[in-house]
């Protein structure tokens, strides 16, 4: 396997980017779920190019999911649910020369390599975020069914082309719902001075990266295990899968690494309903996990994304043919930031993971 | 599972910091492999407490490992390899009291939810580090059948309280081999000043963290996959599941994040041997993995370690019989700073999952 | 999981019998490797219904696979590959009552209390033989592959309502290609008497069973591990899970019980070549494998098939309301005997099982 | 992974027949399990050689398993446990010249094509059934933790060198406990035949086969899933992995293949307590499955195994280095027959498998 994901619910992706579709499918729900296709298509909406403002390519997309199976009445049947979203607009001309030119900083040559030159070099192929559509959609049923349970997952744009977003709210509490905002930052001033770095970069013809954070809140405590099914291996695991990740943090992540253990620990307080083992933290530097579990406080992760490697001004490659240097311009429609749209994919991103993990918590205790 | 990692090459760890004994199963490395058992204690010899500096617990343990099975001839025979290290030196008495009153930062209070009571809290059971002698052992294999194919995988402390280890090395290049310093830093001015770090905190009853790096030189361009099975995913799953790790990066990592496109590719440059597929990278900025998959240069990572949670002086916590605010001083021996232990439990990491993904990779090609 | 098979090339099957399609995902083949569409819609053609003399259904299904990623060329990428079969002719109106009294021998009372009632009750769902219809096509694709490299995996009808198919034919040999006949027994007096024997119990309302039985040749020596990876796991797992099969013999299968150790074993004879690890045995009373791991011999299976249980005369059943024994006739257009459609899936699915078992052990070793 | 089973719970053998130890790790069970090490090792004792009669070798073993971890005052903490066997009796030099003539019938030969001779050859390495005493004492938990929630997981010997124990006894029903009897037949007359014919095999230097029958009463309705997780597929994976075994029936299995439908069906009946998804069946045919989920009634398995290949009468072979045929009569201490020894094991396989299962359709369960 090498585009699955997950212990007791796995989630694999499928398709390329000039290809019939993308998709995915989820082996398997369980049953009696509800299921919202139109709320999920609201959802993947965030993410779909060519809705939002100057950071959005141009292209336009049919994203709305076809459900293949697993739900009836309007529930998770409990066997494995299938979706798909065809391609409807790709053009694939645009990409006829790069099999010979990788283009710097994707994957057209690693590609080319490990798959002897068979993959699909068309638009990235199945290396292309497209195929993050279908990630979208299966994350999107997740965020659905924990919010049945009280569980929330959002994001928020913490950076963008090194333009932050004013002093981080209290890891204690959940991030605000932020979906309706074009460009999901909490302070509006700091989104406005995002959109003109972005403006700026593609204006000179380049790109901007930045930073994400997501937090879910609502969880119970007692989620994960101490080696490798830890919150942290698990949520990584798949934050690490997303294009254009390069680093990672829990809680204050490499703040962490400055302090003293005095400074660190999040100190234990009494529980405010009495049961003892509901007992809080008076601090959430962890990012609500100890010892690889949730603390049932928020469990906060940073994302650090790269600006776009697909820029319109002039850089060198290698010509394939002749393995001498080339100037390239990489040519089709691209993002000067994917950082905005990458918010709902970090949501539904995070939230399969930790489904997955609840679910596998659950696994092993004996009914 | 929950302890156990691994796609081609499975790895369990198992046992308890005051059970008889920690250990491994391997299921199954490649038949015909050469073990040298010497090297590997030599290699956990560099983890082991009671050895170092002013940062070591005093506990001494007997680390040399047993191997129960899968060797024979000095060869992996292609079936389970089995090791154990028994623990010698268990001071249980020290830890009685813990499991009313949870140690700041440490996972008793999530494990006790986790598992309803029943774990083993003595030393944290399989919490403890101790239990990452089995994964020190199991990596030193790893890094011995990758040197045999010509890959180094070395780290080295980045930094401790505070301290960097002076500019960082030319990341198209290997680390150099520091397996015979008592702190693996290049600069020794460095490691003296991170020294005094550690003996400052240790004063003060407190302890400090700090930054691993580490980087695996001499792998083939083409391992990995674009989603799941990226070189970022499957050594993040492997990074994140060490004990008191919060933060990864990759490459550049954070830094990525607040450059421009064109400034962060790595462009790619004529091969010198006159393939094109084995062109080269003008920079490293992407630590060796672009799509997901190696680039043939080193892979670069680092790791940000919190503090060591258990702390001399006095903190607070919740008895959980009374479920009120008491304080507490974690008795027992502890290390002020785990990093210089950790440094060679790094690299054993890194370099099983990077072999796991080797082998992956050659698992997805029809012989 | 609940619906996929395989350790290096993972199938997952999707869909319901009244649903807008059936699938199937694999993840995912070598790249580089040749598909021939029409030739996986000839091989399925020989499952579909409506094709066939007495034995089959009337539906008619439009069978024509579509693939929707992981090939490109003509040839796999070694990205997932996709495909789907669309529901064409299905009438849920059949079905309707069942809900209320479970059909005999049939999972409609297991699988409502499996899921809770969620699950999909229109023409058994999931649980419908219309799923193995994406089975064959993942099947079709193996064959293709396996024939590549010189391996035949074929099946005949050894016995239909106890009528055998005269004296099984040497287990040295492969089985000859019958895909051409529409009851495909090696004899066509022994075929021809087996459809007298569908016609009788049809004529009654009745159904009957039958065995299959399955032959790869070509498969080199050295596939599998002598405990959870043997030969006959990995292929039992896969024809365990096919509707209807309640037995499984490999080689003499139960024969071998009644035997003495000097007469069952097959003795090791001189290698053709020369090289003795191509020795030969001088039987195949093992099927092909010894230890759990081929021979070089012909793998040889035979599955019992029971009948349908869906027939026309009175059976009872209970009334899920009123929890009394109530009559039932089973409705809708049923196979009075499945093994002859049977034959093709048998071929897909050990195709499928030894081409993952082949890679599984390739991924062994070291490259 | 090549010798590892299960998808909630894990088990991974290792160890060699001549190595330091055959042992197990069960990664891992729920916690607060009781755990009863003493019935563990009487369990072991009926699969143990030399304690038997006739059909038992010399070889003495101290089968007395050391648990390593994972249980904590007498519970399983829930995280990995680990335990092993040492080897104490073995005697190499009997086998040394077995690498240069495979012994007819074991895995010698392909054994070592697969492992490029790298695998250990004393008395068969980790192809040897001494492995099996691991599985064993995994097993020996499971019965434990089934038993206590009312779950009998019970087998006997059905035949013997042609020998049959009588009538079979009501398949609605649990089988007897049999455990006291030194060769676990229902029919103490059969069981005497059955002596005679593995002590007549034993005079003329030969060896008998034959079939045993488990049965495991008391799961709930609701296990298993309609494809790969079906009872058949997880049930089947296992008991297929036991060395000797060359067929398998569920239910009246073969025989099934020659009924009519409405003869095979098992008829729903009106459920005793009145809550009808508590319905019964009439009959038991399907050996407690249907639609790949059990029914509530008893699971019903049976397997053949071949006679032990290891004969003191000769038989030819080839010699590796010369090509050449040699005659070979195998040296060493072998059982006549295995049936006897492997009813425990057949027990404790199938407990795990079951077990595995249930753990599984639980995390299908969202919490």
């Amino acid at each position: 396997m090498t585009s699955s994901y997950g212990t007791s619910l796995r989630l694999t992706l499928f398709g390329e980017s000039h290809g019939p579709a993308v998709g995915c499918v989820l082996d398997a729900p369980p049953p009696g779920l509800s299921v919202d296709p139109a709320a999920a298509a609201r959802h993947m909406a965030r993410r779909a190019p060519g809705r939002g403002g100057a950071w959005s390519t141009a292209r336009a997309e049919a994203d709305a999911p076809e459900i293949l199976s697993g739900v009836f009445g309007g529930r998770t049947t409990g066997t494995p649910l299938a979706a798909l979203v065809r391609n409807a607009d790709a053009r694939s001309a645009d990409y006829a020369a790069l099999a010979r030119t990788p283009r710097p900083g994707h994957g057209d040559l690693t590609g080319r390599i490990r798959y002897g030159g068979a993959n699909d070099p068309r638009g990235g192929g199945h290396f292309s975020a497209r195929v993050t559509a279908a990630l979208c959609f299966a994350g999107a049923l997740a965020l659905q069914w924990l919010a049945a349970r009280g569980v929330s997952v959002r994001a928020r744009v913490a950076e963008i082309g090194g333009v932050a977003d004013g002093p981080a709210p209290d890891p204690l509490e959940p991030l605000p719902d932020l979906s309706g905002k074009p460009l999901p930052a909490l302070s509006d001033d700091a989104a406005a001075a995002m959109v003109a770095a972005i403006e700026a970069a593609r204006a000179e013809g380049d790109s901007v990266g930045g930073v994400v954070e997501v937090r879910a809140a609502g969880l119970p405590a007692g989620l994960g295990a101490p080696f490798f099914d830890r919150v942290e291996t698990r949520l990584g695991a798949m934050l690490l899968s997303l294009p254009a990740v390069r680093a990672l943090e829990f809680g204050d992540g490499f703040a962490c690494a400055r302090r003293r253990g005095s400074e660190n620990n999040d100190r234990p307080t009494p529980a405010p309903g009495g049961d003892p083992l509901r007992a809080g933290r008076a601090t959430n530097r962890a990012g609500g996990a100890e010892g690889g579990i949730t603390t049932g406080l928020p469990v906060v992760a940073r994302l650090a994304f790269k600006p776009t490697p697909s820029v319109a001004r002039e850089q060198t490659t290698v010509d394939l043919e002749t393995n001498e240097a080339v100037p390239i311009r990489v040519p089709g429609r691209h993002d000067p930031c994917v950082v905005p749209r990458a918010v709902p994919l970090v949501e539904s991103a995070a939230a399969f993971a930790l489904l997955d993990l609840w679910l596998s918590t659950s696994a092993s205790r004996f009914p």
